[in-house]
């Protein structure tokens, strides 16, 4: 049976030139890029190249891009990095928790969080945002692109408001989720930091990315070594930190082919749903919504039931983040934000595409979903 | 011409067993541990293997074992995570530096911190241990073997004391250089926390792990999906956890073996040192320092010269250690700190060698050093 992975906004499956590059840096660049040898020479320049790929993904320069472990040190680095004692920071409900947690955190030692709530469409409020910068605002961060719903943040105008109200507030975005799914500009985009994951796209696992726009000063999360000029200390992850540029390449190349396909495979699937009752699409087919995520609820079954019902199919989905799917004391808290029904929030799945995706695939869950739900409603009744 | 790898506490080189499970946990293990369904938890499974297999490596238990990106995040860590604000922290003057500037920030900002010196073998004084030890001392971090001369620590012994002066201290033991090494036995050492590092023993990059003794309550560092039970939030690298599984098993299966021969090495070499004149050697064949690392002042000569000189013949040493070595303004303290004269620490070469490391190299390296030497000596007169 074949595999149908609808659950790339969780990990992807890594590209096969992305493995080979690991593997080839595992063998053939194994000194330490910081060692003075040839060996260390020739692991160096490797690290340029990805950084460079990188950049481009962005549109950043190179020098501009700090490697990290991943996507939460990155976003844990951006905000513990540009904090004064007792500042302000904005953010909003439905960020990761990798956001969440820091903040509340930062909040029990004398911090103060604005945390902005959002729409039924999971959009901030621009009001509500541009009513919160207050004189001791040191940071804004706000997710590009929600990793449940698939809400895109208006990132051009959060910036214009922010810079027109307070010029020494920074700008941080969450791009884990959007970069390689919508074109980015960061000159144009014009904040100060954004953090971007390698295993989002196709890239190794344990691999991120800081953009830090030039001329700011953080304060390093790791102290040690000094790489990364000193932002980020610890043996660089050559395979790893290559790979991800490996992987940023070939995302990058016809990515607007790739984004429309995506949003294809979106709006046949959303076609399809037609066919089947009592659901609510919490992440509609528009431009306020990402094309490669779907959240649907079923009403009358439990998302996990469902979950495991497609996995009897081959079909991989999730209910949530993967981060907070299996611990059951952790409650959902991006779909209540989004004014949904508890018994929608219950019944809620996320369907996640990537490009090498098909409409083929769709078709084959849209007949699983049909089979399943039949199945486990009529149980429930 | 062969390539003789001497620089194996830099880091070194992946065995083909890693490199093939890093690639296999790419291709077929590439669901996010965390999610719900099949491919989560075979990719979970994995982990779990993996970390039985670096939990052995030292005598830990499976949980006590928390993955983090590397050595100097594991130090970063342990550090931050069970200190209290203004308390009172002890370490040595010859510490990595990915504890070094922690303690050297955090004394910025109101903790107060104990630099124990160390001997002229690079061994603290265990009388100036006990005599520093004081009612808010919450914290004794000290490395287990150094990176650059392998002067080994009496960690019992420095437990002991511990112990028997303040319960309420927590020794955290950095044994990046020692893991794989010296056999290590946690339950018996009884020490609080101990850092691990995968590329230090024929691992991959980017992946360390923390030992955290059953109880103990860490603040992370990282914060986001609560992953590695609330301790290390992130999406886990599993090809890399799992690759430095399969490098803690094979450097575990006749370690003791493993360490005679590379003790075999070092004696040889030292023996064959002897054909060489104006030479200190500053880490001698004995008890008290590792049998991996050889560190030997060259009179007459600067070490970066020396190492290109070598490179010349394909052999890869460094000067100190890798994190520091490219850069100018870094001045070397462990050398100085052993009481060795500046014309000393500046002809300093570091061989560190692996279990894979033979005989006939040190022949061959003793003769490229020979005609080396004899270039570079007449040149300077």
């Amino acid at each position: 049976m074949k595999l149908v992975y609808f659950d790339n906004s969780a990990t992807t499956r890594p590209h096969r030139e992305v493995v080979k590059e690991v593997s080839d840096c595992m063998e053939n660049y194994f000194g330490n890029p910081s060692s003075a040898h040839r060996l260390g020479l020739g692991a160096e320049k490797k690290m340029k190249q990805a950084r460079e790929k990188v950049a481009r993904l962005i549109g950043a320069l190179p020098q501009e891009i700090i490697f990290t472990s991943g996507g939460s040190e990155a976003n844990n680095t951006a905000i513990k990095g540009v904090i004064t004692p007792g500042c302000h920071i904005i953010t909003s409900k439905i960020e990761h928790p990798s956001v969440l947690r820091v903040l509340q955190k930062l909040e029990k030692s004398g911090y103060e969080v604005t945390y902005l709530s959002v729409d039924s469409r999971g959009i901030i409020k621009l009001e509500e945002l541009e009513n919160s910068i207050k004189d001791n605002t040191k940071l804004v961060t706000i997710m590009y692109v929600n990793n449940e719903i698939g809400s895109i943040q208006p990132v051009d105008k959060i910036v214009e408001i922010v810079r027109k109200k307070n010029k020494r507030v920074k700008v941080h975005i969450d791009a884990v989720q959007a970069a390689g799914k919508i074109p980015i500009d960061i000159k144009k985009l014009d904040v100060d930091l954004m953090s971007l994951s390698a295993h989002k796209i196709h890239g190794p696992k344990g691999v991120g990315a800081l953009y830090v726009r030039k001329g700011i000063k953080l304060e390093p999360l790791i102290l040690g070594g000094g790489q990364e000029w000193e932002v980020r200390s610890g043996t660089e992850n050559l395979p790893g930190i290559s790979g991800f540029g490996v992987a940023a390449e070939i995302i990058s190349s016809n990515l607007n082919e790739k984004i429309e396909h995506v949003k294809g495979i979106k709006k046949h699937f959303i076609e399809r749903l037609k066919e089947i009752d009592n659901i609510v699409i919490n992440s509609p087919y528009d431009d306020n919504h990402i094309g490669n995520i779907l959240n649907v609820s079923f009403e009358g079954v439990r998302g996990e039931v469902l979950l495991h019902a497609l996995e009897d199919y081959n079909i991989f989905v999730s209910t949530g983040s993967a981060c907070s799917s299996k611990k059951v004391s952790e409650k959902n808290y991006v779909l209540p934000s989004i004014g949904l029904k508890e018994c929608h929030v219950e019944g809620a799945i996320r369907f996640s595409f990537s490009y090498i995706n098909t409409v083929d695939e769709v078709d084959y869950t849209i007949e699983a979903l049909k089979k399943s739900l039949s199945f486990l409603r009529r149980l429930k009744k």
